[in-house]
C-alpha cells in the first residue's frame, strides 16, 4: 500500500520486478508473491525476528551497490536465526523507497536478498513497498529448530567460542571512513557480513550472533545464564585471521582488540559449551559480567561505543 | 540494533516498556521478547504477511494518537491474515523514529498495537527499533489457517458479498482534510479501521480485504479467478449504512458511490460464494473485470484514484 505516483515506474512493474526475483518453487511454498499474503508449510518450533535497517545508519547506497545492501540487511536478520540453532525458511521485505531509487537499483537490492536467502536455503514469500522520505528495509525472518539455543545456559567450566575471527567489519568501516583501502576483505565484510552456515553449534550451552559487539553479546549472554564471561587475550591471539588483523590495525593505528571485542555487525556466532568447532576464545565461570584477561590479569576496555556510523 | 544516543531515554528503557506492553502468557509462545529472536509453536498451513505505515503517508500523527497509529496498522495486517481465511497468532513489529517521540508515545503506540493484537487473540513475540528522519511502522503477521481461500477461486453464479460496509474510512479522511466533523464514526473509522472478526466467510470461494478500494481489490479477485465482477446498485443502496453514508456524503458534497467503491482503508472483507453471511453487492459471471449495474446498465465510474493523502 502507499507506493504511487512520482516514481519513474509503476506499483506493478515492481511488483513484477519483485516476482520474477523472488521466484521460488519450493515444497514448503503453498502460494507465493500475488495473493494477500503468503502460504506456508509450518512446523513445530518456529523462530520469528524482525530487524530494520535504515540508509545512513546502517547502510550507505554512496559506499554500498544495491545487491551489497539487500545482502546486508538479509544476512543480518537471518543471523538471528541461526543464533537461536535455528535455519531460515522465509524472508518478509518491508521497504520504505524515496523515489529517487530506479527499478535497476531495486531489481539489485531484491536480487541480493535473493541471494542471501539461497545461501540460507530461505524463500522470500512476501512484502510491502511505501514512499518515504527516508530508505530503509525492514526484514522478517521465520525459521525452524529442533533444539532451540537462547542466550541463557552458558555453564561455568564452558569454554566460549566464535564460529570466526571478529573484527573484519569494525576494520572494513574504519577504512571506509577514512578513505583507505587497505584490505579488500575487510571492506567486503563491512558491507556483507559473512555468516558461518556451516559452523555447527548445535551442541551449544548458549548461542547468540554479533550483532553488536562480543563485549555487549556476551555480557547479554553472561547476564542471561548467571556467569561470567572470561575472555582470554593469549586464546584471541591465537586464533585464525589475527595476525593478519592486527597489521591492519597498527596500519590504521587502531587497536585490533577494539576491532574484535567492541567492533559490530560481523554477525559471526558466539557460543559456549564444550569441544565445540570454532574459535576458543575463553571460559565461562562463577560470577557475572565481561573481562579480558591476559596473564590472569584484568584488561582494561574502554567502554563499548559502537554506535554505527556515529562512532567517530 | 540502530537505536541510540539522541532520545531522551535509553534503547534499555524502550525495550523495558515494550516488554511489559507486549508481555504474553500463551501457550503457543515458548519464548518471548528478550533473546535473539521469538520462539514460537508452528502450524500446518501459516499465512505470511508484511505492510509497512509512513508517517505523512499512511497515517498523521498529528490527526492520530500514538494508541489510533498502532491500532491502524497493527490491523491493515491482520486484516491481511483474515483474508486468507486464517487467525493472526503472532505480530513482529519493525519501527523507526524520529527521535522527537515520548517514552510515553511509544508506549501508547505499543499499547494500541497490542489492544488490536488482543482482539485478534495475537501475540507480539518480536520488534526492532531505529533511528530514521521518517517514521515508520512495518509489522509482520503470521498466521494460520487450515482452510485458506485465495482471490483466485470465484465461480460465474457466486454472489458477491462485504463483510459490512465500506466507504466509512474514505468519509472520515474526507471530513479530516476538509475540516470538517459530520461523523464521529466516520473519523474514527478513518483513524483505526474495524475489522470483521466474527464475520464467518469460511464458505467463500474466494477472499480478500479491502485495502486499497472495492472496485481495485475486486478487479484483482476477477482476474485471478477468470470471471467478471457485476456490482449492483440495487444491492448497495439497501445495505445497512448506506442512507446515512449518503446523508454525510450530500453533506459533503462528494459521490457516495466514490466513498463505497472507491475509498481505501476500509479493511473488511469482500469474498464470493453461495448464502455466505454479509452484504450482498452483486454476482459473478463470465468474462472479465469488474463493472457496477443500475438496472443493468452499467455506470462509469471515473478512475480509481485513491492514493492516501494524494487524493486532493
Amino acid at each position: 500500500m502507499g507506493f504511487r505516483e512520482g516514481m519513474g515506474f509503476s506499483e506493478e512493474q515492481v511488483i513484477e520486478v519483485l516476482a520474477e526475483v523472488f521466484s521460488a518453487a519450493d515444497p514448503r511454498l503453498i502460494l507465493g508473491i500475488g495473493d494477500d499474503a503468503a502460504l506456508v508449510r509450518g512446523g513445530g518450533q518456529q523462530i520469528l525476528t524482525t530487524d530494520v535497517a535504515v540508509e545512513g545508519i546502517h547502510f550507505r547506497s554512496d559506499w554500498s551497490t544495491a545487491f551489497e545492501i539487500g545482502r546486508r540487511v538479509a544476512a543480518a536478520n537471518i543471523a538471528d536465526v541461526l543464533s537461536m540453532n535455528g535455519k531460515c525458511d522465509y524472508l518478509l521485505v518491508a521497504a520504505t523507497l524515496t523515489g529517487d531509487e530506479s527499478l535497476d537499483w531495486i531489481r539489485d537490492l531484491a536480487r541480493g536478498i535473493q541471494h542471501e536467502a539461497e545461501r540460507a536455503q530461505a524463500i522470500v514469500v512476501g512484502g510491502d513497498l511505501a514512499r518515504s522520505n527516508t530508505l530503509s528495509i525492514a526484514i522478517t525472518a521465520v525459521g525452524s529448530t529442533t533444539n532451540p539455543i537462547t542466550r541463557s545456559g552458558a555453564q561455568p567450566g564452558d569454554c566460549i567460542y566464535l564460529s570466526s575471527l571478529t573484527g573484519w567489519s569494525a576494520a572494513g568501516l574504519s577504512m571506509m571512513l577514512k578513505e583507505k583501502n587497505f584490505s579488500e576483505k575487510a571492506i567486503a565484510r563491512y558491507k556483507v557480513p559473512e555468516l558461518d552456515y556451516d559452523v555447527d553449534f548445535s551442541a551449544a550451552t548458549s548461542l547468540s550472533d554479533v550483532s553488536d559487539a562480543v563485549l555487549v553479546q556476551g555480557r547479554q549472554m553472561a547476564k542471561a545464564s548467571g556467569v561470567a564471561f572470561l575472555l582470554d587475550l593469549a586464546l584471541i591471539q591465537k586464533a585464525d585471521g589475527f595476525d593478519e588483523l592486527k597489521i591492519l590495525a597498527e596500519k590504521m593505528g587502531e587497536n585490533v582488540l577494539d576491532w574484535i571485542l567492541q567492533g559490530g555487525e560481523d554477525h559471526v556466532l558466539l557460543a559456549t559449551g564444550q569441544n565445540l568447532s570454532g574459535i576458543a576464545i575463553g571460559q565461562v565461570g562463577e560470577g557475572a559480567g565481561i573481562s579480558v584477561l591476559h596473564n590472569n590479569q584484568e584488561i582494561k576496555m574502554a567502554p563499548v561505543s559502537w554506535s554505527h556510523f556515529q562512532k567517530d
